[in-house]
């Protein structure tokens, strides 16, 4: 997906508020804004969203010496999460469908987003997840909820490569690993993480804190934006991303990386901002699996 | 009050906006952008957010070659709002406090705001406000509903100065007057508009068109930007300003142009900018009766 002139005053916002969150005071904010405005008339609009956020966010790494500025955050989101997840995973059981629960849920924790969501409170959207008992989440599946082709392309896998979206969300994937080991135990399941802190993107710490060591096989993308970009990963990775029989791909940046590879995908994501529900044609809040070879626009 | 860094983001969007209502194509909204881009590094964040946002709206002019970018919405939202003006009269005839239900509705009617709601539907908006018969209006009222000195300074008041704000908001300002000349006839009442174009704000046209010559003398303020930034304004206008025994001010504009005045004000306004929310302290939606003298923050 191309960047959109939208996407513009959203960078601002984004590095202003990353700004904050590395503590940048008020000189600080308005030198790493005025920097920003200066690379704004390079921007190409052929590149992918993920591809310009990472120059926003590698300004305030710059003005702030800073390497990680999510690093607490991820670290309390991934605990956060945790803290629910046998809750979750008793949702999940009871469920008369037990893959779908899986798969709303794990769409669920995309919520977690600090690029796009970025006055974000982790907890009350957690609270969230749980009261809602999925209510809301099935009102506002939108036009692209594939379901019956995910399950069909799971029955026939035998490898699947899940590309990871943010921390906290980690959890909710692994209780839709773990619940697609459970009904097909012969599948390997790869799960990408990014290389290198970018926004709230899970890393491979992430990935043990929240147990995926335990389900499946963690590799680094060798992507350090925030969503796979072909371009930036690692060749090992690329050779997976080719081969594996299902590739299932989680959040908003993963989605605007992706959208044009040449390959099918699964892509399930809440949809949290206007340039994409315009995109796909759905709204913000939209809970999204979406598989590629049936984008229609 | 001053700009903040969060209004630079917001220059942006705006920037993007009026490009479009400009009829800008692809190609020429990237360049307003740019340039746009290019005058962030020399904005003084100690002037006002209206002084900035002339320059914003200034760029597209003079990229586009547009002189009155809004004046067919405008035109029509004073349109729509006449269409119900007989409808709100009864209202507040009918209410048991008209004066209150007066203010209420005037301010309600600041809702029709292209600079601050930038994807506004007026007939929506214009159904809400008469669907919702005051309830919602009520209950969104914050900490700032300053009515009894509102009606305290009118007793007292010979002759008023009202700010205008929007077009089509016109119509609720004129209800508002009529109101007022009702209670207290001797009162003598002068409507300030903007001199030239700039976003939807009202000019002596609209105040025409909208019926305000039958109810209160029209002048101009001098100001061309999206509030009456004094330094922009007429002496006219100016020994008025001073002179007048009460100010109305609508609209966040005209708030954030003269928050910092050195004379009583009467604020009316509908909060619709996290930034003004934050300043004092209340939230978006928020009905907002400030008088100025009572600010503590």
């Amino acid at each position: 997906m191309k960047t959109h002139l939208d996407c513009i005053p959203c960078f601002f916002k984004q590095a202003l508020v990353a700004a904050r969150h590395a503590g940048a005071n008020a000189k600080q904010q308005k030198e790493i804004l005025d920097n920003l405005a200066k690379l704004i008339p390079s921007f190409s609009l052929s590149t992918t969203p993920p591809e310009m956020a990472k120059s926003v966010y590698a300004l305030v790494n710059e003005a702030m010496g800073t390497k990680d500025i999510y690093a607490t955050i991820k670290y309390n989101s991934n605990q956060l999460a945790l803290n629910i997840a046998e809750n979750l995973q008793t949702k999940i059981t009871n469920s008369k469908d037990s893959l779908l629960t899986a798969v709303e849920l794990a769409i669920a924790g995309n919520i977690i987003d600090y690029g796009a969501k970025m006055n974000l409170n982790v907890d009350t959207e957690i609270a969230k997840i749980l009261s809602e008992e999925n209510k809301s989440i099935k009102k506002s599946k939108s036009l692209h909820f594939d379901y019956t082709e995910f399950k069909n392309n799971l029955v026939k896998a035998k490898n699947i490569l899940y590309l990871a979206d943010n921390a906290g969300e980690v959890v909710f994937d692994r209780l839709l690993i773990t619940e697609i080991k459970r009904l097909y135990p012969k599948i390997k399941i790869t799960y990408a993480v990014k290389s290198k802190p970018i926004i709230n993107d899970a890393l491979l710490e992430d990935a043990i804190q929240c147990g995926i060591d335990k389900v499946a096989t963690i590799i680094s993308s060798g992507s350090d934006a925030a969503g796979t970009v072909l371009k930036l990963c690692s060749q090992e990775f690329l050779t997976l991303f080719n081969k594996a029989d299902m590739v299932i791909s989680k959040g908003q940046g993963n989605f605007e990386a992706l959208s044009e590879a040449k390959r099918s995908i699964a892509f399930l994501f809440k949809i949290k901002c206007p340039v994409i529900a315009k995109e796909i044609n759905s709204k913000l809040g939209d809970v999204i699996l979406l598989y590629n070879n049936q984008i229609a626009y």
